[in-house]
């Protein structure tokens, strides 16, 4: 059971609840409160009535307030510091401020307090909309914001029945694998994270795919957390056993990075010896550093895409569920070798 | 003037506009739509005509609650992708949400429309406080939410008047002077931003004096944005010009990281030929392409030095403004020499 109290305002006491003992419809509830509602002047007094005997708080007014027409949008994520998680909340946030919204950030931190106190802000708080950023929040949370009764949009993950904004997985990956082709690669390797959302997954099994439709096996390896530490580690196991691969497709950019500096620390040249794919294009793709060859996913096209799935589902409420992929787009930088 | 318009919802209409039409009190039209509020019921039949007529928007009564009792703390930033601002954004939210606050976060665009969008939401959300995360948005929002009677808490930035947490900025130049002093540096320089905020020039102006003080000069760079390209741009402009020096500050990480790039571009090794320092500790100061030595701002520490100015301040609303000075910490890695 959730918790429905409010700290500041002793038991909450539903419109539902006021609407029963008033013996009149939950909607007369809420027109009683509503400036300009057209109302019969028996009913508000019923209403009225049954408010003032149960208690009935004006917080839940302003909840219903905030639900129904408060421009509050929350965005839900776990890393709201990775970087393309931050390119996504600036350009999220820059977009739904030009709606004339209010971006809420609600992140998600690794422990299960934290866990517990972002789901106790999405009981309280009924935004507008809120926009799940990532597949990690965990799946009760998207429950919990889905049976509150809020539009949802999920980016870069799937739920049935919910609408989302998801980048081409499965185009990416083929991307991927036919610029390591070209570069006469043959012994292929995929560096993904434990446990990989949906989103990783899909592009995995999607260059798996390619590969073998071409006749080729892909060594996979899954290592830490999709971060820079990750892919060093992933690294480290892929060159620890079984031939060097001569091309590495990683399932991020900050698994790249981390790939990438351990191959050169172990002595081997990229794309000489080589050849490494990220994904995302965050800003450090394009440092001297690393120069790395990636599929961009765009954040401001995102953020426009999850604006107008938004308004689709506001202005049509029952529409069937709303599905907008967006294309990746292949940075070519100097970590792939050049075709001979 | 501020604009009291809401576009969606056509002219404001006020509660004291509905109280003169309906001939009652501005406190009459408040309790008409508050539950369980005492109203005759002539008084309440005469303000629901009023409002009606008018127009009198649901959407005012909202704006009083969210006032008054919404837990909304507003984040404002620039640059809101950036590494460092990001870690701050993360570690402010999971320490707002905590302390049952929604943390909504108002991004300014680098356009003239973006800060005109922010200034709206600025003025039509009034939350229960605001944050402004750096120097960077122009003191005229400092002003219109100061004007708007929200507690303010200003991050590495001063207004005569207003709460602010701010790191040592004097004592981390020192810390950066005294390790390139150890590293036997004589030729020195620092690198800046092209209009650099008032906490980078305190790190600038400071470093100068404690190489002064030691009887160094030390030439000041200032190109571009505080980013990895502006760091590359005062990089080139520093070698361009006069004897190469042997020990550079960077006022920020991503400077250092363009500067560092630019460096060995050039063909000098780090940290034989030359020592650099940066400021922040992103995460990207310890991959092994940089391994940075830099002045570490730890962002869970400010985020709760921010929150307890905040609490400060609500339960003593009168007190004189409050300055809370945080330290930076060394963090030693590869990029200054080491002593001989």
């Amino acid at each position: 059971m959730p918790d429905t109290r409010d700290s500041n305002q002793g038991r909450f006491v539903s419109a539902q609840a006021v609407a029963e003992r008033a013996g009149v419809s939950r909607s007369a509830v809420s027109r009683a409160f509503t400036p300009g509602a057209s109302i019969a002047p028996a009913t508000l007094a019923r209403v009225r009535e049954a408010a003032a005997a149960l208690g009935y708080q004006v917080n839940d007014l302003a909840r219903g307030l905030l639900a129904n027409r408060s421009r509050l949008v929350g965005l839900v994520t776990s890393d709201a510091d990775s970087p393309f998680r931050a390119q996504m909340i600036a350009a999220l946030s820059l977009a739904l401020i030009k709606r004339s919204n209010v971006p809420a950030i609600i992140s998600i931190g690794p422990t299960a307090d934290e866990v517990a106190n972002a789901s106790r802000q999405l009981l309280r708080y009924r935004a507008e909309a809120t926009v799940f950023l990532s597949g990690s929040p965990p799946a009760s949370l998207v429950e919990l914001t889905r049976r509150n009764g809020q539009p949802l949009v999920l980016i870069n993950r799937a739920e049935t029945g919910l609408d989302s904004v998801h980048c081409d997985d499965r185009d990416g990956a083929q991307q991927a694998f036919e610029a390591l082709r070209m570069a006469r690669a043959s012994r292929f390797a995929v560096v993904s994270r434990a446990n990989p959302s949906p989103s990783l997954s899909a592009r995995e099994h999607a260059f798996g795919e390619f590969a073998a439709a071409s006749g080729f096996e892909v060594r996979v390896v899954r290592a830490g957390c999709a971060d820079y530490d990750g892919g060093q580690k992933a690294a480290r196991q892929l060159l620890a056993s079984g031939a060097a691969p001569d091309a590495i497709f990683c399932v991020n950019d900050l698994m790249a990075f981390g790939t990438l500096d351990h191959l050169r620390g172990a002595g081997l040249r990229v794309p000489d010896d080589v050849s490494v794919i990220g994904f995302d294009d965050v800003p450090s793709a394009a440092w001297s550093s690393y120069r790395l060859t990636t599929l961009r996913q765009d954040p401001r096209r995102i953020a426009l895409e999850v604006i107008s799935v938004l308004d689709r589902r506001l202005a049509d409420p029952d529409s069937p569920p709303i599905s907008v992929h967006f294309p990746v787009e292949l940075v070519v930088r100097e970590t792939v070798r050049a075709r001979r």
